[in-house]
């Protein structure tokens, strides 16, 4: 093998954001990035581990799955590693019971899940259900509770899609908090918890990981947090200003996930 | 005069907040709080003077006057002072052109206003106009502006209608603010700025002045922050709770308005 920057040795699986690093989401269904496919199909030939690390909230994973399959990517839903089951285990753990202020398409996640009675709100990427009227019912539930609890799938401030900018879950967390004056639990990236998940899934230690994703703190900070090498690709919502970030530095910078995967398959 | 408490000396002006020492305020057009109209008849024939200090933006001052009026209070325009002038003088002096996400009934207060091409966001409590749509397009002009400029008219966390607690504008602004990295200039109580020129419009140094409110927060910490004394009234969105403030104590408590009058024509 070529000689090649430290990086990249000795890498034995690969953690991926989804949304910016395979395709651009939109309303339309998004768009595969140059390449990307591609790069998933070698790495999976090379023998290298993968699962996605995604805080995708507006799906099921069985549905995510699909859409990515239909653009191109070989996936499958144990590939997968979401924050709606890691909510639901810890709500098992918790005997919490959810008020779910979330997509329609990630209700069925929490099937198994007594709703009765809340003693929780979980708060996901709600889109088209952010109504005045539903943050106003998350509310007076959350300031009626003795002890309120607010999980918050994520804690991203906005996302790209292909029509614009939205405000990402992380805006509405903010919203209830100040309101009722707690802090919320966050489950997905950058919780370290998350991420030792993630790699759980994966099946290989911290030390011969990388992480690769467009978020210079979520996806990048998250992962070096837990002891990860971690790259930030410069497709998705990344912007140059990101290279300046105060406290958090990519182990390296690709154009895209194409190029990742060349540099680590050079070693 | 018999001998009062200390707090009810020197007294030749009064700034009354509105909604919770007034009245309670519901779609319904709200309900007069026992004793207020006849407290605020009785300010009046003394000769102390009275300005109502508001965070109301749900409507123009002229519709508000008269929504009061029909309640029963004998108040004039010249009587309230309210975020959205204050608003519109900073505006100009700064030559900002807003884009605007507040209440319908609020937007002929900004008539006069130069709203093309906007360079900053001013945030009202929109109420039914907060939705999805109208708080990424607010997010959107924000986050595309070299400098973001927001403007939040008051910074509540929330109040109550007479069919239930209702998010404040405070709750959008942190959202905005944390989407986009930027901290708002509030306008309204409890920003001193707004409490000096209440003031000013009441023709009473601060020393000479009483504020009386059911913020414990915004009324009352607003108002002994500009050197004034300030009561709390146990109506409202009062909460027992907030008589072990950590940070704000009123001069004195009174159960309602009426009370605070009577302790004060006493002296």
């Amino acid at each position: 093998a070529m000689a090649g920057p430290g990086w990249a040795r000795a890498v034995r699986g690969l953690l991926l954001d989804v949304s910016g690093v395979l395709y651009d989401s939109g309303a339309d269904g998004g768009v595969p990035i140059a390449g990307s496919a591609e790069a998933v199909r070698r790495i999976k030939a090379s023998g290298l581990k993968l699962q996605l690390c995604t805080n995708e909230t507006q799906a099921t994973r069985e549905n995510f799955v699909r859409k990515l399959r239909a653009l191109g990517f070989d996936v499958s839903v144990a590939e997968v590693t979401a924050p709606a089951p890691a909510a639901c285990r810890l709500l098992k753990e918790r005997g919490l019971r959810p008020h779910l202020l979330v997509h329609d398409d990630l209700v069925p996640e929490f099937a198994e899940i007594d709703k009765t009675n809340p003693n929780c709100v979980v708060l996901g990427d709600a889109a088209e259900n952010f109504t005045y009227a539903n943050l106003n019912e998350a509310f007076r539930l959350l300031i009626g509770m003795e002890k309120p609890v607010l999980i918050s799938l994520g804690k991203g401030r906005y996302y790209k899609e292909t029509d614009g900018l939205k405000l990402d879950v992380g805006a509405y967390m903010k919203a209830l908090e100040y309101a009722c004056d707690v802090q919320a639990e966050v489950v997905g990236k950058p919780a370290k918890r998350f991420f030792e998940s993630a790699l759980a899934e994966l099946g290989v230690p911290p030390e011969q990981a990388i992480m690769i994703g467009d978020d210079i703190v979520s996806d990048v900070g998250g992962a070096q947090q837990c002891g990860m090498r971690a790259l930030q690709v410069r497709t998705g919502k990344y912007r140059p200003c990101d290279e300046n970030h105060p406290e958090v530095k990519p182990d390296a910078y690709v154009n895209n996930l194409a190029e990742a995967v060349d540099i680590i398959l050079q070693q």
